[in-house]
């Protein structure tokens, strides 16, 4: 076995092995070279090269997403780290466990005029669950540069020992912080990240480990019930008529079924789920702006719950943003082993437990009432939306609605979605999918900036096959994911063009102007054909209905190089057509 | 004329009128949408729309590097200014006048689970010179929601009154807060971020202004001689034998020729100057690792200086900063309106003035000595050197040192060269240019991230026609650089294409294991003709002598779209043939 000379190398590689964490994904450079030594060198680990740092620290995010365990990535000094910032914010948001180790030049050696330096320390503020900022030696501590003597010793006496002491000392401190980073990112699940310094020569190697760390021991973080507070709950809900509970974004199987069974038998319940949820049961409502855009008040009014439960991540829906936001609910409870956001500012309770854990305890205390007519009226709507939905879909030209429908129902069974913001989720969410399919979206900053490669990182973790879902704007950002060598060949990218932004159409812009046309829509008239010649995608296009319905039944077919699929769209109907949809279902 | 309904937006927009900004690039989005149609309304600005804020952000960078004066990026909330920030720590540390325009929620929408949020304010850190963190309204003042009354008034009389004196306030702090940001963007020649919270609706117009800002009295920032000093200094020089001169970064004519011509008529003075210093004078030294590179203990000794005056920004050369932080001058004096870099760690001396005010007031209080021999033995060396690497040209392969030798030479005469990092500006510093080339190089932070946009933005912004010369990896990297409609026909690219990181091979790893080729090379079979389609570039490859020699007959001729010259080089030689290089020329 190989390992850096460097000691603090060592231990940075030797802990990411204690705390278990196995991918890592690596960007070039030199200052880095002692943790890219290391890494590579243990087959412990699973390293992987991606150049651009933005699109290595999105990839490693799909790989987290999909393995719920830290993922690494890691990169050489200077700006290389700012680049890994929107993945992290993203990680932050979506409560992924990133983990960023960043190379870096001893203290002495920034903002003295060095190449490839900035200040990394604490750089990614209050997006990170920790940062560990580790010291390479005394010096660290010593304001003066290495040249000259560190005044610490008026005594010559053991001086020696006294250095050895202090150097062990910095040892322990680095281990200390090593452990709090990458605990911390499994604890909050979440970004964490270690700054690490490293002096010349960067190369050396030995073939034995020349470190020892001390034994870490993990603290208590069992989170604990509150029976008192379950039964309060469990009184309010028993006596509410109107229960609302509104799921954002989750794992696949987060939630035991039994429960699921146990809450549709209640009919003051109702369920709102998004595509995200990954929840499904034949008396839930997913599709919720289907449901609730065409609604007025007086409806709205109906549908104001007594009580609202909440759990899950992020919510892509603004219309039930802005519903619960006008009609309060008089209580707003969320369920959540890390954080509570007080979305509609009614938040009175953060139940720190998982879902399951609270369903457990709580619906043994609850009483079911079948006087309430709430999920039956709705769920009557509901029946009646989807009808209209049918009827809709044979009224209209092709166009993006008509191609989500297609796509939609083409994803095979038990395979994986990924989607890209903002329209491609946003439509998504229109359609009703297979229970078998998973999805996915990065909704914790809800960015265009890497969709394409946390998919496909994605693709790489998981076992099920991934179609990807895109909208041109957020294909193009992202270009450099194709840049990447791990792309299964059963990887699908679905690219919907409509030559620009089509969801800023929709906004209440001024349209049709060369203004918006440029500044708000950004149109293009690029297409996706070059860059899957270069990366190696099988590419097809198509912009009709028939060529789409042709080219579907042959797309998931095992290939041997993944496939690209571009529809092109007309953009100047899209938006007519969708705001055309939620009067149609009224 | 049409404005943003919203005040703080017309506000932000009247401001950077006043402050004289004009190029201002907008990235799409729906939060900063007051914005956009603020700016893109008024003649005023020159906007230019950019999808990728990464790519935009250098873009702007490019823009103010040639104008020197204060250019604006405008996006949307959430992730998208986190894409700037690569940018951003360039523009700090190339001290270039980059603004950051980012909108906002406002502050009781931010991390409640709204989407596109993030925690905007300061996330630049110490990268940025100033932090505006704008206030909407009073709101951002209170804590509670603005569904709660606000609870400042205890007293409800001349409430009214009350509130509009607060607004009126919010609204004088505001402008207060974008004067100084856009002040300090001036005064540091650095970046400066302006986060700007609105609420919605976002997109109504008005067609007068409805705000009237209070004039603002700039602070007076002269800087001022400190006679005494200069005395000092010019004491300390006149009786010193051996002064070195090192010039880092500086825009070209920045220092009178007057004062190079009465510089080198002393022997006593050495002026090193590296390709990015744009100083030209037949006795200066050019080419410095060329010079020292080959140099043994005994000569380092002669080359020592006893004062090293030093200025302009950053130095690219490792071997010089090696040399002399081994062999210290005994005085380091930096010239610098701004700042002063202990790079050596024997600063002690931060003169702060123009080096032109500098010169005028030093040099006419010192002595010219003629009796050193300082200078003419090492203008010896220097011609020793200059005939070995002629006749080294003549023994070798093609190879990237060849290439850059071709190229260089066939530049336009009057024309800029933008380089990209790393190995490319290390190679075009072997060689000598033309004194007519003007030559910049994103040496800030020295990062692969973004040199095509930022030579894009110079080339858009500069009256000179632009060639820039890239190695593969950062030219990959930067790819979406190219997704601009701003790339004038005379913009010229040349992708010395050594199929991975070359420079890699040079630094002492373990080469040409499967390993090192994976993750420090990052070998790759990409070439840049599918880019070149995709972005209508006219496409030329060669992978010899005869052929470039051919190809740059006519490459620079008028065209009618920009043209990509990719040469292919042999990276299993490359290495060997620099390392030679230097033997060679001992």
């Amino acid at each position: 076995m190989q390992y850096s000379k460097i000691p603090l190398a060592q231990t940075v590689v030797t802990l990411c092995k204690t705390h278990n964490i196995k991918h890592i994904i690596i960007s070039p450079g030199s200052r880095n070279a002692p943790l890219t030594i290391g890494f590579t060198h243990d087959i412990f680990f699973k390293c992987y090269s991606i150049v651009d740092e933005r699109c290595a620290a999105f990839f490693a995010l799909g790989i987290a997403q999909q393995t719920q365990e830290p993922t690494a990535v890691v990169c050489t000094s200077g700006s290389a780290l700012l680049n890994y910032y929107p993945a992290v914010s993203e990680a932050y948001y979506s409560r992924i466990p990133l983990v960023v180790i960043s190379a870096d030049r001893p203290k002495h050696l920034i903002d003295v005029g060095d190449g490839q330096t900035i200040k990394q320390k604490n750089v990614y503020g209050e997006h990170v669950f920790y940062s560990a900022n580790l010291k390479l030696d005394l010096r660290e501590d010593a304001q003066k540069p290495p040249e000259e003597e560190v005044p610490l010793f008026k005594n010559l006496e053991n001086k020696f020992e006294k250095l050895l002491g202090l150097q062990n000392g910095i040892q322990s401190q680095n281990e200390t912080e090593i452990h709090q980073a990458l605990h911390s990112a499994v604890i909050n699940s979440g970004p964490a990240h270690i700054n690490v310094p490293f002096d010349e020569p960067l190369y050396e190697r030995v073939d034995e480990l020349t470190i020892s760390p001390i034994p870490f021991k993990l603290p208590n973080t069992e989170l604990s019930i509150d029976a008192n507070e379950i039964e309060e709950c469990a009184e309010i809900w028993s006596n509410s008529n109107k229960k609302l509970i509104l799921v954002g974004v989750l794992q696949p199987n987060s939630i035991e079924e039994k429960w699921l069974h146990q809450l549709a038998k209640d009919n003051s319940v109702i369920i709102m789920t998004e595509t995200t949820s990954n929840l499904h049961h034949k008396d839930i409502f997913p599709g919720i702006d289907k449901l609730i855009a065409p609604l007025e008040d007086e409806d709205f009014n109906k549908l104001q719950p007594d009580v609202l439960l909440t759990f899950g991540g992020l919510v892509v829906s603004k219309k039930v943003k802005r519903f619960l936001r006008d009609y309060k609910p008089r209580y707003h409870w969320h369920v959540d082993e890390y954080n509570a956001n007080d979305t509609f500012f009614v938040l009175d309770r953060h139940i720190r437990l998982k879902p399951n854990t609270f369903f457990d305890v709580f619906l043994s205390g609850v009483n079911i009432s079948n006087q309430s007519q709430y999920k039956t009226h709705w769920l009557s709507i509901r029946e009646k939306r989807r009808m209209l939905h049918d009827d809709y879909l044979q009224t209209i030209p092709f166009s993006d609605f008509i191609v989500f429908d297609k796509i939609l129902r083409s994803i095979p069974s038990n395979s994986q979605l990924q989607v890209g913001n903002s329209s491609a989720i946003r439509y998504t969410q229109l359609f009703q999918l297979k229970n078998n399919i998973t999805v996915f979206c990065n909704r914790g900053t809800s960015g265009i900036d890497g969709s394409t490669s946390t998919a496909i990182g994605a693709a790489l973790a998981s076992k099920e096959r991934v179609t990807f879902i895109t909208g041109d704007l957020s294909f193009f950002y992202d270009s450099n994911a194709l840049w990447n060598n791990y792309i299964p060949n059963n990887f699908r990218i679905i690219v919907i063009n409509n030559s620009g932004g089509g969801i800023f159409r929709i906004l209440p812009g001024h349209k049709n102007t060369e203004n918006f046309d440029m500044f708000f829509e950004t149109k293009h008239n690029l297409d996706a054909s070059d860059l899957s010649k270069m990366y190696n995608f099988e590419y097809t296009s198509v912009n009709d209905e028939l060529a789409l319905t042709k080219v579907l039944k042959t797309f998931y077919e095992t290939s041997h190089q993944p496939k690209l699929l571009e529809i092109f769209t007309p953009s100047q109907i899209n938006d007519e057509i969708l705001l055309g949809y939620f009067e149609f279902i009224k």
